[in-house]
């Protein structure tokens, strides 16, 4: 493979998580090692958006040295910007593409690295095949990012472990702080993920301590409003407080979704239908049904941006996997995602390895079958083997007038 | 004053936080530091309530040593277990207070700290009275707790800084992930506080680093929604992402809550009505006048459980203010809270003092005219001054699984 000489650029795309960051510091700090070969690594800001109208920021300038990359791994949300810009179909509809072409030219970028989920994937893809056939050669490389942890390709995604960490010791702390009272109390915890309930899964990790939630439900096995009074029903008979865990995305059996009464009938330019009050659904339910107080909490925000609580070992692996991008473009890569291979639960070890992105644009990965216990209302021991490592260690972020210093690009 | 041999009694009551059971360390201590004086100390389990029942726990025995200190000092909520019982007039109902001097006479109790926020002062101004009345001698002193701040008697309340660490630090986080995006939108973040605005305040914590929310809503300053939109509509102009910090309790100029439409009209045994949906109904608005993207954001139980990011500075406060009310029962204190009076802003420094409990029981501290500007939509410098050291430090649990560890009593 010959070395290609040229400029890179790097963007961060859909919702922001607490390791995005990260990510792009191991990229920054991949190219600035590759220094020989790749000129300027420019940043695009809010992603294809920006890149499309030329609002570039040159990293190198921008970047002053070991501290402010320190800083940018613990700063949570993307300090580039993001966007959700769906690209159409490079077959029909070209003159998105073009325009991203003429950028490329005018910066002579030959490196591209778009950090992003399932809907980044699927840009990552698109460019990929317009390139190709244009015959300009760029190594196109997604690097993945998101909380749901719905990426095929890849054992977890960057992103998931800092939210699962966060979900594991705030219901840990919920169900401890609903503990103090003798009066009968159902708790709903609203967690994130719209299709699949990889998030809601690390609500199950404080009960290796004993205080994990009574109940966990989600998207991958539907269930019935009678189905859950009576599981309801059963606990508070044993005691007082019963928490219960829910994803957003979970479905009662006659397929609709749990939240879809207090649906605002609103869908993303992707289609996907916003979800929300699932947890408020529930919570009326267990009033008007079981006459007993209750409530609903929907961890909400704090699931993707909650930096101070991230899981080290998810930034750790956010810088690598960054890095790797890079060293595995410089070595001819394109076309393709990074993404984990685990190797091992205990010790924990996984390998970045690559995959072609086609194969993982628009694709969802749910919770697998042997994860979710028989019943459909909690996860299994194989299931709690596969988290446990990945919130493992604790991030020490600079802080300064007592809140964690985020760096401003 | 002659010494006062005998057993002495600790609770916790009403609202959890993330420093309840440090200052229960700190009573703790200055028990075991006084056992030439103090024989056993009990724990009432689920507070009065326990207490009545006779649930008390031999905390020498229960406490195994400083670990166990160390542990309980970093858990949330309140260890002993809580209850919102609210006693009667001792002048008219007599007998739950006989019930009370039973059980005292029983176990030898001759020291009553009770940890609690206003309706626990109540409790100890009432069972001072009674006891006075009947001559049986026992030193009940009150320990200041609640989030809310809201205690006369006291420059703040434990438990307050901790939960104004968690509400600046989220906003900050939140702030920085609603930057992300281009698409013009509002995120109301409403936090609590049902009668005073003091835990919003913390949300203008995150402006020292230039990245706090555009408004602050209190309680204490009514306002009209066209006032608010106005608002909005004004700082939409200069910038896509706007943030609004909102409390829970925050009122129209027409004297009704905002969250009022919202309200499952119940109210609890203090009669105080439950407050919810505040920044849901300012969501809907926003929605509705403004037609853009807007959503909200309870930060909910979190407030008052998230002691993985609990402030150094109120542990340590809570742990004194704990060993101080011993101190001061043995020095001979009754019928008295203790509460920090703050001599310096810069350098930091309070000093522990006694108040009398019937000066502090029923009261309501509102957040003062001069920490509130004079739009009424944001915090003065001299806030800023009293809130900045309250938050300082932080805390360092032991985490086991990746989460922080909990005592369990």
């Amino acid at each position: 493979m010959a070395i290609l000489y040229g400029n890179a650029v790097v963007g961060q795309s859909g919702g922001p998580s607490s390791a995005i960051n990260a990510t792009l510091s191991g990229v920054i700090r991949g190219c600035l090692a590759a220094n020989d070969t790749i000129g300027t690594l420019y940043g695009m800001q809010n992603g294809l958006e920006g890149l499309l109208a030329e609002r570039l920021v040159n990293l190198r300038e921008r970047i002053k040295g070991e501290d402010d990359l320190r800083c940018l791994e613990t700063t949570p949300a993307a300090a580039l910007g993001s966007c959700r810009l769906k690209l159409p179909n490079p077959l029909k509809e070209r003159s998105i593409f073009d325009k991203v072409r003429a950028v490329f030219e005018k910066y002579n970028i030959r490196y591209f690295f778009y950090i992003g989920g399932n809907d980044s994937m699927d840009a990552v893809a698109k460019l990929t095949a317009y390139f190709r056939e244009v015959e300009y050669e760029v190594r196109i490389i997604g690097v993945p990012k998101t909380i749901d942890n719905d990426l095929v390709g890849t054992d977890h995604a960057p992103g998931f472990p800092s939210a699962a960490k966060y979900v594991a010791t705030t219901v840990k702390e919920i169900v401890r702080d609903c503990a103090v009272y003798t009066v009968p109390a159902v708790t709903v915890i609203e967690i994130m993920g719209r299709d699949a309930g990889w998030l809601a899964t690390a609500a199950a990790l404080p009960s290796l301590t004993g205080g994990g939630p009574d109940y966990i439900f989600l998207p991958e096995r539907p269930f019935s409003p009678s189905t859950f009074l009576e599981l309801l029903r059963k606990a508070l008979a044993t005691h007082p407080t019963v928490v219960v865990a829910v994803s957003e995305g979970c479905l009662f059996e006659n397929g609709h979704y749990v939240g879809e009464g207090q649906q605002n009938g609103l869908s993303d330019v992707f289609g996907h239908r916003y979800l929300s009050g699932t947890g408020k659904v529930l919570e009326m339910l267990v009033k008007q049904e079981l006459k007993c107080k209750a409530r609903s909490i929907e961890l909400s925000l704090p699931q993707r941006c909650a930096a101070h609580i991230a899981s080290l070992t998810d930034i750790r692996e956010s810088v690598a996997i960054g890095r790797c991008a890079v060293k595995e473009a410089l070595a001819g890569a394109y076309g393709c995602m990074v993404g984990f291979k685990r190797t091992s639960n205990s010790p924990y070890t996984v390998e970045i390895v690559t995959v072609p992105v086609d194969t993982v644009a628009n694709e969802v990965r749910f919770v697998p079958s042997s994860f979710i216990n028989e019943a459909g209302n909690g996860v299994t021991e194989e299931c709690i083997a596969y988290l446990r490592p990945l919130i493992e260690g604790e991030v020490k972020p600079v802080y300064e007038y007592g809140m964690p210093k985020h760096f401003v690009l």
